[in-house]
């Protein structure tokens, strides 16, 4: 496989020396976008989206036409995999993700198996034409949700502020739990493995829910499944594609999600992006961190926040910027424009050789100020 | 004013050696207790059970008489001081709390003020109340919510997953949130001072939603307020009232808060409460920090996951057992009095003298045998 032309992201992901911190968002194809909205009514559905190849990666594509963002990523939900399990994913207007067949019981768990590939079909061919439209401009990032936010959903049978059921049987019954974890390990492998062979240059694992989860039992419910995900996945596709792991409320456990041998570790907006690298030192990049409400503000206070985040992340090598979640439907497309292009400008002019020189020609001037 | 019979709790307060780990819950009155729920019925709401300081003191009474509980907790509401601004407070059956008057524009957040302290009468009469009918028994907790967690609800008007209203206000116009910020912080001190001065022994500050800020956000927006608050009580009560501070989801800040001169710092179930005594070192103590999901697993599986608590708690003295936050309804009483029990004993058993004096013999035998 050739490099895509604008191998930014990629590079950054090795923490490699770029001229630019490379930028893109969670939720980039989303209802911000007018043209978005226009497609998915189209496809009278979030599914029909979903499960149309060439929507998908019409959607996929539209931000990058807008602004100059450094990746693309797979315009998916990451319920599919559950849904192939035969859950039944359906999404309720103004509610979110639904399962006409959570997890309620032992039978359910016992019976719980890894889908069939053919039922994620639609993912896979969507990869491969987003990236034959895409052709080679900027990386594709594919994703998967983490086997316990996927837990998550499945138990409680959609979205919840406390995922009360899921802990509830991690304290009364982890032997279910553990189950349904290693069901969804493989199963998640399995689908990252595919998304690569049908193009995917990158892979994130989103663990959105991780953390509600206490210190130990992140460890045990959540990150040691993830390494699974990312041990299998290498074995699987034979080949170093990168990963960037992000547990959102997990800004006390940075270190611990670094040593999964991830490339990169997703950063929330509560967590200091400084602090975060002070912790993991220089063994990843480190993806984030603007708080997605940010975006709801002007541009001015847009580039202000983004200013403090480039400063906080400092000069080493191996930096994604990023928001901290994902795009809120209410934000202003023209706030995201002055966000990459601030961006790209800033943290090229924070790398310029000219500045660097001039830096240090005047803190010479000041010093022979002195004599 | 004397100390309790049992003050446990206040030595615990003060990082004094205690006989064993005081105990109290978060929500210990509450849904999961059939004789609260009959109390609610005969009072008509959740407002007038609030509302009535006889009734008041009847239900914070309540969890004292069927568990040897260290300290009975106010029964109140954190919304009593913004409803008590006139922003009409209600709860809507299974949504939770709604303000009729939010903070909807720049006028009536210009409008705002401190409250009258006659409209908040009844939460100090339930103080005095409930301060007669325990007879010097255990201490009383007061209580108030933080001013950035009462802005949220005042600006979003209700309950959130995410309070996007609040922390777009922060970004798009901080000047009116820090407006909103001081005067809740003047009417937070002035609430918490009156409830010193009807009998409270020990103040609680509640940030439910601090831990949605960015770092540097915490501090000014909600930190900065917190310790204005602590401030102000100190100086208005003449006396040095033990005070608690909890950030839900501020595991990452605790030396901050410690830092504020708070004699406790709250844990939420997310933080390893003996990397967070590593962390804060003596200085404060701690209270905290079982999932309170826990509770609905087996009294066996309650006392494993305690014992797991008390241990990584180690032996400073300065250490509250709490949940990491209020029970949930769905809570057998049955477990609550395994771990009430369990709490006591097993840490009395910690401290005994005589298993001291055997593990330093058994220790000595060790040594003698390898002569």
């Amino acid at each position: 496989m050739n490099p895509p032309q604008n191998d930014t992201l990629l590079r950054a992901l090795r923490r490699e020396p770029t001229e630019y911190t490379p930028i893109w968002l969670m939720r980039q194809a989303g209802r911000y976008l007018p043209e978005y909205n226009a497609t998915r009514a189209r496809a009278g559905s979030f599914m029909a989206l979903c499960t149309d190849p060439d929507l998908a990666a019409e959607v996929t594509l539209q931000p990058l036409a807008r602004f100059a963002l450094d990746a693309a990523i797979l315009f998916s939900d990451i319920l599919t995999v559950p849904d192939a399990m035969g859950l039944g994913l359906h999404f309720v207007e103004g509610e979110g993700p639904r399962f006409s067949r959570p997890l309620v019981d032992e039978q359910a768990v016992a019976s719980l198996a890894v889908p069939d590939p053919e039922r994620l079909r639609y993912v896979y061919d969507a990869v491969a034409a987003i990236k034959r439209e895409l052709a080679g401009k900027v990386p594709l990032i594919g994703f998967a949700g983490s086997p316990f936010t996927l837990a998550c959903y499945m138990i409680e049978g959609g979205g919840s502020t406390d995922f009360a059921r899921v802990r509830r049987m991690l304290y009364a019954r982890p032997d279910l739990l553990h189950r349904i974890l290693s069901v969804n390990a493989e199963a998640v492998a399995a689908y990252l493995a595919q998304q690569v062979a049908h193009g995917a240059d990158v892979l994130m694992v989103f663990d959105t829910w991780g953390g509600l989860l206490t210190s130990d039992s992140y460890g045990h419910f959540s990150l040691a499944y993830i390494r699974t995900v990312l041990d299998r996945v290498r074995r699987a596709s034979g080949v170093a594609t990168p990963t960037i792991v992000f547990t959102k409320g997990g800004g006390q456990w940075l270190e611990r999600i670094a040593d999964t041998g991830c490339s990169a570790v997703g950063v929330d907006w509560m967590t200091d992006i400084g602090a975060a690298r002070t912790r993991v030192g220089t063994r990843v990049a480190l993806q984030g961190n603007l708080d997605p409400l940010a975006l709801l503000a002007t541009p001015d206070v847009v580039r202000t926040q983004a200013s403090a985040i480039l400063d906080a992340a400092g000069t080493s090598p191996g930096f994604i910027f990023n928001l901290g979640h994902g795009i809120v439907p209410s934000t202003p497309p023209d706030n995201v424009a002055a966000l990459v292009e601030f961006v790209h400008q800033d943290s090229r002019s924070r790398r310029r050789p000219a500045a660097v020189g001039q830096s240090a020609a005047s803190r010479a001037g000041t010093g022979s100020s002195g004599h």
